[in-house]
């Protein structure tokens, strides 16, 4: 049954992961059925009890098996639905991304106004801000008059940047500089230029997997490699296979959605955060923090970005508007602490500053108390399309379809039946007016080959509703 | 007299140049001397004749010398203030950039609104289009609402694209597909977005010296190296001097501004233009051409940018809305030709896509024709600015004070008596309460210590004209 090769560029654990999950799938192994003892599967193996043990750990940790006292470890019912991420062994090897042209025909579907939007993360969407964004810029134009159109400072407008530390204080309770801020053309621009600072071509990155593409193409970019670190579909990232990363490969930076990650939309608990910071400080490794997504956690209880909890000097910290407020004023930030001065050159340098009219106006609407306002009525707006989205899945696609349980956000993360291609799936959903985001984009590897993401920060309508279900429909032809 | 030394690594003939000029500065050659004949030079110094000739016409060319026909080179009487650019030997070797700290105190003073600003190069503040821009922001976000807030699509918005390609066609006659352009976070990005595609770390990038700052601090961002290729007071970057560098050293790129370079002024002729389009192919040199005050000459004529001469596959043109309407817009633009996918991936990857709701401002603004009607009242005001500050600076600064003859912008190029040092005089300045551009950041080797660049694209006041009379006597004290 057992067959471990030891050449193998793979940890010997993992391929005993492997064979299990191989077994389950083929139906060897049920649900409930117990799986070899320790001691045997060492003997069958030819592996140690402890490569064993480790073995039968992670899959708990994954979900697939449960521990019983004094009697073994067990193949788990799953609940209907219940999203379990692939186990794999070879992608944490650093790699250059792989799917260019289909990334570029997936922001062809993004950028198309005429289809029904389920491809892009856009949350802010599903209840717009304009009417008060408006009103605000036009106080600011009758107020700043010919001002607000010339260059703001590098780093940014000091009102705004003001807001936003005032905004983590109240928050979290985490004290920030409004001078340790550099205002920028978006989260994106804030990764390019926290990673640009802290790595150059040739480096190897840790992403999450699945991640969010943006990052992907941003490290394939600047020439650096990204190695993927396993996920948790309920905590995030898996710190033992960070730091067994950590060995194997000479890591520089992470890059980890700490909260509400993209496509996921599950955050690192607490206790895991601060183990992270130690990781790092171990490892001496940097960290680049996408928190985005922080203010939408449908129960507005925003975690500490890991940041605060110790290590400034080595972790950036990016946030943004876009996925709040308006993702067309470009406008989001990085907390940069005692890097400050580097990530300004870098700002100076690659865009000189970011637009005025924009960081004046949010400056107004966060002071004027209209943004947590509009955070507090745009939370109910995504956990009830989140919930309908969940529904109609569950309703009208395979049975054996998983989905993610986001806590926040505004996309959903589908395992298809393991014979459905996403990209044709992406193809024909395009052809029938319908954006989507096939799994092939989150990884550099470009696994996920029968995953699809599905955005439900828009204004929920029938054509939303009859997307899904045509999509259902779709996946169900593909699958036979 | 002669002291060539053949070990040394100059060209012989710069050597010849530098001995003439230093005979110059000593008072040893005056205006109206006889050079010594070429056949008595050669033997002298130990070159061939043609080697000293190529000194005299280089020593000419830089209108220091002048040839009187059946007579021989004799030392030109220069006209008052005329500006005559040093002609250095060591400068033509790559190099990083050094003055850092420097910069950003320039940018400090930039920054600071409390200041007289004679330091930053933004003419379109010298006449506001706030009113009329304003007027069409509002009617967008009335028209475009909800849709404003939301992503542009990466290459920007359509109709922007096409009401650039349309002013391309207008005012020189080019033909540019609007698909070929992809809308940037200002010239800044149009250059980071260029320049990083056609060239890595380590690369040699020739640049005009004096140049840009923000082209030596994104060159060097990149850990590229800038080597300097001299220029005329009157026609630009020298294209012999190019060639000369593209045999010695391995130029991957040329990032050249074109028409009204920052801080000369001046404009690369047509018939260089072509020159230049021919030996970019003979030496297989991309340019990144820096065209952002292409509409701002004096006498509205707008020359053709090299680009549209030929060579598309290899010239990629930038250029922006910050220097003639609104700066804190960030709206610029690389026309790429068939380098679009590159730079669409680069945009996307750096900072997704520009701010919409100034994307659509500005497809108005030049729809309507008020954009034309602006620069129409601008670039008188610019001219009469540029005159009146030549006036004083004539008046008030010591009268070994030469400066530029700019043909368009908003910028006066001053270099002072030796013995100034610009950095001091810069530290002064601010202390006063007035940002000026000390000469050190505009080249990578910290050359130009007696230089300084005065800005004025700003509304003429009382308290310009006050600044620079400040100057002019600051300047004499420090020269005494």
């Amino acid at each position: 049954m057992l067959n471990v090769d030891k050449q193998c560029d793979t940890f010997l654990y993992r391929q005993v992961i492997d064979l299990i999950t191989e077994n389950m799938e083929s139906g060897t192994l049920l649900p409930g059925d117990r799986l070899p003892s320790l001691r045997k599967m060492s003997r069958t193996a030819g592996v140690s009890i402890p490569t064993v043990r480790q073995a039968y750990v992670e899959l708990e940790r994954r979900r697939r098996v449960e521990s019983r006292p004094q009697s073994g470890f067990y193949v788990r019912h799953l609940a209907a639905n219940e999203l379990v991420l692939p186990t794999r062994t070879t992608a944490a090897r650093p790699a250059h991304l792989h799917c260019r042209s289909l990334m570029e025909r997936v922001y062809d579907g993004i950028n198309n106004p005429d289809l029904v939007p389920l491809g892009i993360a856009n949350p802010s969407m599903a209840k717009s801000a304009a009417k008060t964004l408006h009103r605000a810029m036009k106080r600011v134009m009758a107020r700043a008059e010919e001002r607000s159109l010339g260059y703001a400072s590098t780093l940014g407008e000091p009102s705004l940047r003001r807001q936003i530390a005032y905004h983590y204080l109240d928050t979290v309770g985490a004290q920030v500089e409004p001078d340790e801020i550099c205002i920028t053309n978006g989260g994106q621009e804030a990764l390019l230029l926290a990673l640009s600072s802290v790595a150059s071509a040739g480096d190897v990155i840790a992403v999450e997997t699945p991640t969010y593409h943006g990052m992907l193409e941003l490290i394939d970019s600047l020439g650096m490699l990204a190695v993927e670190i396993e996920t948790c579909p309920e905590e995030g990232v898996t710190l033992e296979q960070l730091e067994r990363t950590f060995k194997k490969h000479p890591v520089k930076v992470c890059m980890f959605s700490t909260t509400l990650g993209n496509p996921l939309g599950v955050s690192l608990p607490d206790e895991e955060r601060t183990r992270l910071v130690k990781l790092l400080e171990d490892y001496d490794v940097a960290l680049v923090e996408d928190d985005v997504y922080g203010d939408l956690r449908f129960d507005g209880q925003r975690p500490m970005p890991v940041q605060f909890l110790g290590g400034k000097a080595r972790i950036l910290t990016c946030g943004s508007f876009s996925k709040t407020a308006a993702s067309g004023y470009r406008i989001g930030w990085v907390v940069a602490g005692e890097r400050i001065d580097e990530i300004a050159r870098r700002k100076r340098a690659f865009s000189c500053s970011s637009g005025y009219l924009q960081q004046l106006t949010l400056a107004d609407f966060l002071a004027s108390g209209d943004y947590n306002r509009h955070l507090k009525s745009l939370r109910p707006v995504l956990k009830r399309n989140s919930e309908r989205m969940q529904a109609l899945v569950a309703e009208h696609f395979p049975s054996e379809t998983r989905t993610s349980r986001p806590a926040g956000g505004s996309v959903l993360w589908l395992e298809l039946p393991k014979m459905v291609d996403a990209e044709k799936l992406f193809d024909a959903a395009m052809a029938a007016g319908i954006s989507i985001a096939p799994g092939h984009i989150f990884s550099p590897c470009a696994c996920y080959l029968n995953f699809i993401r599905l955005s439900f920060g828009h204004p929920w309508t029938e054509k939303t509703e009859e997307a899904i279900k045509w999509l259902g429909q779709q996946v169900a032809k593909l699958a036979a």
